[in-house]
């Protein structure tokens, strides 16, 4: 078999063997008249292929392929598309499908639609499953793919389809703009591009990060003071200082929130987007109310928003600092293992894959 | 020595004792020229005097005099003070002091002035002990004296003082109203009358309550539905349904959180104002993610809030259900014992000081 019957891609077998990949054949859902199969050019490495593989946010029965920050150009467009033209270059995130019924998908929030498909380890309703991007193929619904900005290349735009729409929704959504203060917590993959989503929304952009040697890159990146998390009492000078923290670190199971609480101003939030496997760590309700701190997190963003962040992007130039490794068996274990190790400054895109696949 | 060189009320010793009260006197702060003297009348009890004299919140060294929910007559007023004469009818809550001068206190937020003297159990900048109102006068600073609309029975206003405004101000700061869908979780001192604002506001008001014989309660109080959260599956029908969860309970270290935050709309609220002596149950980063839940709580209100919520229960006839004790050493035993064994329908005031302290 293959295109478009099945598709191939780099797979993982369980969570024991998570750094090993290996092609596999995989079967697609049935194409449908609102659907676009991409054929794809680059993909990005995002934390949670890492916690996925490795069976941290839970088992799953393999083959799987992962990965979810693809570009590509669009070569088959079901016959009720109507945004997206076959030849397109085009975008998948996070997500592939939701019900498009339900209120939260008729709110704009069809980002936390109760029925919706995770770009991989997910099924649809008819039982087919949702594969991954480290693939030659996707198939996704329209509403799920986006049109690249030509301003944007493509292994610059592929991290922007998960890291960057899930660190600019709850920007916007919160408001960040002029006159806010605004703090990034957790300078890596996701948090790089969030210091440039909150300096290009207009807000007092400041970087909050238990590495000294981080403070250039976020500096360069938009902040404009560094707070170093590992110095004792770093946060008594910025008692009730932010409207906003968007964590984007994963290790926040190991952090004093009381202590990064206590930097927000009354009913500031700290908001995170970055998951650990780990539960968060011991809390009072008591250490919400000395300042009304909102304590939340969020998923990936909405369509709109997902349009906008690109335009931003194309517009202001913001850019992932992106390493390119070619697809093989063998970069695909480099990538999330280095990913795992923290060892990516600050973003993986998985490229070449016309040398693996062939092109059509 | 006497007034107004010294007060008089009942205090215990330390935490071992915690309902073994007896008189003794107390030796206010200075009197200085914004403040009020008021000779009590009544005062309320409060969960919050209950977790102070069993030390659940944290040691103490006695005598100790609790009570903040204070109703009485002006009898000293400072020379400063614009807003209250000498024999207005006048309430004192959980809040006596703040700076008036840091960005908390000049942004309407002074319950979260970080340098603010709660009622009891705290000190002035001064060195001087604050003093709460189970005694025959309480001093306070003019912008924490409240007038008690004349439709308000002192032993009705008093629980108003805290319950009152710690239950009105996150409602109305977090924009309950019509079309609103707003659940209370907890029917007890602050969610009977929390159910009673809601209602008030105009949102469509829910009870949550793990004790199915209140249901009649809650539905005079207010709500238009009842849900019982002991029942298996309780949240299931009532995913993403509400905007906002006014948690009273201060049993939320047995809650399942995540279940409890299921119920909310996207980026709703999950807002404690009851504060238990133990951490919060286990939670994950993950637990927000599918609907951007905010876990949050709240301490108090400003100075217009309590003036709000005051002329909002007189022109509404929002009263707590009041069960009255006369102060004594035997009432105030008696007062905590049952608040703490949840042994009250739904707040204590007590009365007679009169009989105990004399009129002046």
């Amino acid at each position: 078999m293959g295109y478009p019957d099945t598709f191939e891609g780099f797979c993982v077998d369980s969570p024991k063997t998570w750094n090993e990949f290996h092609k596999s054949e995989l079967k697609p859902k049935p194409f449908e008249a609102n659907d676009i199969d991409v054929q794809i050019e680059c993909c990005g490495v995002c934390g949670s292929d890492v916690h996925t593989v490795t069976g941290g946010w839970g088992s799953f029965d393999g083959p799987l392929c992962v990965g979810h920050e693809v570009v590509g150009r669009a070569v088959n467009v079901g016959k009720n598309v109507k945004n997206i033209k076959k030849g397109d270059r085009v975008g998948v995130g996070a997500q592939v499908w939701s019900c498009m019924k339900c209120e939260n998908c008729t709110n704009a929030n069809e980002n936390y639609c109760p029925h919706l498909v995770d770009t991989y380890n997910a099924n649809y309703e008819d039982g087919s499953k949702a594969h991954g991007g480290w693939a030659n193929y996707i198939r996704a619904h329209e509403y799920y793919v986006f049109k690249i900005p030509d301003a944007l290349p493509s292994h610059i735009a592929a991290p922007l389809l998960c890291a960057g729409i899930t660190t600019y929704s709850p920007l916007v959504r919160a408001g960040v703009g002029p006159g806010k203060k605004v703090a990034i917590c957790g300078i890596g993959g996701l948090g790089h591009l969030a210091l440039q989503f909150s300096k290009a929304l207009g807000a007092e952009t400041y970087a909050l990060t238990h590495s000294p040697h981080k403070k250039g890159d976020a500096q360069t990146l938009g902040a404009q003071e560094v707070i170093v998390t590992s110095d004792d009492k770093w946060a008594e000078p910025h008692a009730f200082k932010f409207d906003f923290i968007l964590n984007c670190s994963d290790m926040t199971d190991t952090f004093d929130l009381k202590t990064y609480m206590s930097t927000l101003k009354v009913g500031g939030q700290f908001h995170m987007v970055g998951l650990p496997d780990k539960p968060l760590p011991e809390i009072m309700a008591f250490d919400f109310v000395s300042n009304a701190a909102k304590l939340t997190g969020s998923h990936l963003g909405n369509h709109q928003e997902m349009d906008d962040m690109l335009a931003l992007a194309a517009k202001k130039g913001i850019h992932p600092l992106v390493e390119t490794i070619d697809i093989s068996e063998a970069g695909c274990k480099e990538a999330v293992e280095r990913v795992k190790d923290n060892k990516v400054r600050y973003r993986f895109t998985l490229t070449g894959f016309d040398k693996v696949f062939g092109s059509k």
